[in-house]
């Protein structure tokens, strides 16, 4: 058992191993993180549609603070391209964009998301992530891919435009499409072919010019700084900018600043549900880039702790001037690949982003944001994966609609419509399966002490005996089914004296179905048959007999099918008059 | 099968069967049942506010609706205590009590609430109902005979108050209790006492004086007829109304009059939740009375087809002057025990109110309110019953929670909020319970093919063989949590090469418990581990086969668990160098 205060604070446990080979793999590894970082900052702050420096504050204290409580050791925290749209979605619905409240808004939603993360970490609730299930995620992060390639297209056409549906953005672009800016638009196709050629053709490259496959990968990489400072270089010179290329212009240059998020009750009760949806969607997201670098090392994170590391990040870009983060898959794997080996690599990459702020900011004045909304659609082009929709039809219909809802909701609604549509339906659909559970006529197979089902097998029934193997934990959805389908049966078959159920199955009977069972006792005594039940499992019957279900069944407990069967059909054959095996 | 019209329209079914036989036993329980039904129709037409009339229009051409297309041949339909407390409170926060538009918003509700209920009823969605567990709604229940009680204290005192919440209610009372009304209150405290004595004491009295139990049971259930008329003589004679006693007053005569529901878009909003919630609170209250009734005679009723009865009923209520309806269980046990066939009986119910409502409202001029109030009380006192607190204490804490939290919020914050709480935390504690699966370590027991749990008995097993059994189906809620188990058991234990998953107990595994089980199949990879399966079920076999799980899988799947032993263990131990075989 770990000691309290390491588990809530793991440095204890990883800074007593940390030796100078450590120190080295992290700082390497930060280095290549911070490059990356940069233009990805800038890029994603863009897409929530607040200023530049907003991305890159958002990673600097959240990293150290993650570093502080977070368990993953590679995990890079700062802003996504996922949460960034959902932060413009929520944000747009309380302020204008550009707006001093809209900057106000995403710190009081940055700390909303941060308390709520915490305090599910704290009570160590993040079972609740669960309740996203895999295919409403995948078919989410599909369509956001889509909704923010979409966003970023108005940047690429240097026209002004918005819309948070896929609807309103196509139509906000068509209704600009004659006031296309053409070096804007030259820029950014120019970017965006570059950045998909450095993803798939410069690798090979510098794999061919003698580089190993690793540091080839690493170096593809940093295509996006080199997009970034060739076309800075170019509208300096050529001075596109007066040619009406939209650029980053002025950014403050210094640290984080201290801010105070607004609290007004107007303006936290709009943002509530939008926080809940960001931080759940946060965390699967996060937990999920954890689990998989971990594994590789035989490391565990703990999901709890977890939470209360991306807690305190969105609490630190609450009060630094950020918004809400989390654990971000592309620049994890990278800081895993550049072998980071504690979260300190975190730390040193939040101090290059320092340095960054401090010095660097002047330097991307004539950046085009052309450049930076095609490093955000090249990126997020690689979460869109409709494949989902084909493997889930073909395992699971179900599974299918929650996926297609959450996809069609999603760009037709916008993201909050999109995952909300897609956990209820999930959560529905659940119960509405396990509401109708397989229940089994079964038969004895003749010459052995096995029971099948009668629709399958030949085997032997009695009129006067029913025996029904139920094949589902016994709860308050099927409660009621169940009745049901007993009482129906019974209505049109009048020889029945004795119905069993036999239970191998069923590893829970809520209080529901126990009432259930009661009520279905009775009403089969009011007419004459009697209930009992068989192959009930231990931890149920230590349930039942503390209820008085037991003293009122009209029947027996059996402990096994079969001598259900030689009690009721073999040895009181007599007792029931129209009593005859039958094939 | 039924053919496609009589299924819809019962009375083709039950109609083709009528004789002069059915006919009198319809009569004679439709004339009893009117009788009991005059004072209850009024008294909670109070309850929801409402004039007198609205409850009598509520009984009269919902009944003939819901006999034309219910399933149930006892139920009767019409006002009941419950729904007409939630009428009270989804109205009484869209308008004035006593105002023209509250009666026309109650209208609305019944429309609203009708129309759900048929929508419901022709997409057979019955099953919907089902997620009201039984705890939540024993609980609900209760708390709400408390609330109609202490809401009709007010009458009962003769001071005006008001409030939704308990809370609310007493703190309104206590700031009039310089008002009571004396006479009204002599008045409320007699009927009171002597409708406990008719319900506790008339039976055995009548049946001493040799009555059959069924008719002194029929007759004690008119007492409150009794306590109607001679209060309403007492005020009439003593001109008690000139001392303040508040009366029912001058009622229109007349059948019910054709009226439009408001169907502004601001009010339809407004109710739209608490239509659901009358709905589906209706509608169990309504399936369980008639599926009590029905199993008494060995008959069926349809769960969808009685939506679409209670549904039209409502709708009949809309458009009649009166307010959302349901089947009541007071009122649909006289019409059994009197001895009702068909729903044919509940059409001449109908007609004896619309002569009521004709010919007889005069006579109730004089009536005091305080006898109303002291009918309802008597009658939902019978609801409430906190044994369901000690009985699902000791049943299952979970329960316990649902049961404790829909009661108090009921109390405290109203019906609605009640019920909803009760209906969220009782699928949140399910969810929970199935996302932490029983998954047990299982080794052979010795000479045997039988394998159990490490923890409970000798068994042997194998360092590099690590079987788990799980209890439970795998889906969304739990894929995570296996996932965690399984990466957390393996990171703490170095010689595993082999996963065993044994199956018995999994009736389902959704596409993200398949995603999770390529996950874990996936980071076992990486770490050179196998994964293997055992006792797979076979619809569970057939659709993993229509996926790529198995192509992938780095183990086998075994028909048995000994299978898996015996090749992993028994034949290839030279392959594995640390296997020994361990007690």
């Amino acid at each position: 058992m770990m000691p309290l205060l390491a588990r809530y604070f793991p440095p204890l446990d990883w800074g007593r191993r940390y030796t100078t080979v450590t120190l080295t793999s992290d700082v390497m590894a930060a280095v290549i993180v911070t490059i990356m970082l940069i233009p990805q900052s800038l890029a994603y702050a863009l897409l929530a549609g607040l200023p530049p420096e907003a991305g890159i504050y958002a990673s600097i204290v959240p990293i150290i603070l993650y570093a502080l409580f977070g368990t993953s050791r590679a995990l890079a925290v700062g802003p996504v391209a996922v949460v960034s749209l959902m932060t413009a979605a929520a944000v747009g619905q309380v302020a204008e964009a550009g707006s001093m409240g809209y900057a106000a808004a995403a710190l009081t939603l940055a700390l909303l998301s941060g308390a709520m993360l915490l305090a599910l970490g704290l009570l160590r609730l993040g079972f609740i992530a669960n309740f996203l299930s895999h295919p409403v995620i995948a078919g989410f992060i599909t369509a956001s891919g889509i909704l923010i390639a979409t966003s970023q297209l108005k940047h690429i056409l240097g026209v002004p435009a918005g819309g948070h549906t896929l609807i309103e953005m196509l139509g906000a672009l068509a209704a600009h499409l004659d006031a296309v800016n053409w070096p804007t638009l030259v820029i950014g196709v120019l970017a965006t072919g570059f950045l998909f050629w450095v993803r798939k053709g410069l690798k090979p490259l510098l794999q061919r010019a003698g580089l190993r496959p690793r540091t080839a990968d690493l170096l593809a990489k940093t295509g996006p700084v080199a997009a970034v400072a060739v076309s800075t270089l170019a509208v300096w010179l050529l001075g596109l900018d007066g040619g009406g290329v939209a650029i980053v212009g002025a950014v403050p240059q210094g640290l984080p600043p201290l801010t105070m998020p607004d609290l007004s009750p107007d303006l936290v009760s709009a943002l509530l549900l939008p926080a809940a949806l960001i931080s759940v969607i946060g965390f699967v997201e996060s937990v999920s880039v954890a689990q998989t670098l971990a594994a590789k090392r035989r490391q565990r994170i703990d999901p709890d702790q977890e939470l209360i590391g991306l807690g305190a990040a969105n609490l630190g870009a609450a009060f630094t001037g950020g918004y809400p983060v989390t654990g971000g898959f592309a620049r994890s794997v990278v800081n895993f690949d550049a072998g980071a080996e504690t979260p300190a690599a975190g730390a040193f990459t939040a101090v290059g982003l320092a340095i960054a702020a401090l010095a660097l900011t002047p330097l991307i004045f004539f950046l085009p944001k052309a450049v930076l909304a095609a490093t955000i659609i090249v990126a997020v082009l690689s979460l869109v994966d409709f494949s989902i929709l084909r493997k889930s039809w073909g395992y699971s219909k179900a599974d299918f609609a929650a996926v297609l809802a959450t996809i069609l909701l999603t760009l037709g609604l916008g993201v909050e419509a999109g995952v909300s549509a897609g956990v209820l339906l999930s959560i529905g659909l659940h119960l509405y399966k396990t509401s109708r559970p397989h229940v089994a006529e079964v038969g004895l197979v003749p010459g052995t002490h096995h029971f099948r089902n009668v629709l399958r097998h030949r085997v032997r029934t009695n009129p006067a005996v029913l025996t029904l193997r139920v094949d589902e934990s016994l709860y308050f959805a099927n409660a009621r089914f169940l009745e049901d389908m007993i009482l129906d049966r019974v209505a049109e078959d009048c020889p029945i004296k004795h119905v069993v159920l036999m239970c191998p199955a069923v590893n829970e009977i809520d209080f529901s179905a126990l009432e259930s069972l009661e009520a279905i006792n009775e009403r089969l005594r009011s007419i004459g048959i009697k209930l009992h039940l068989s192959e009930v499992k231990g931890p149920v019957m230590d349930r039942l007999k503390r209820s008085h279900f037991l003293d009122q069944l009209t029947g027996e407990v059996f402990l096994s099918q079969y001598d259900a069967w030689e009690t009721l059909v073999l040895q009181k054959k007599d007792d029931t008059p129209h009593a005859r095996a039958t094939a």
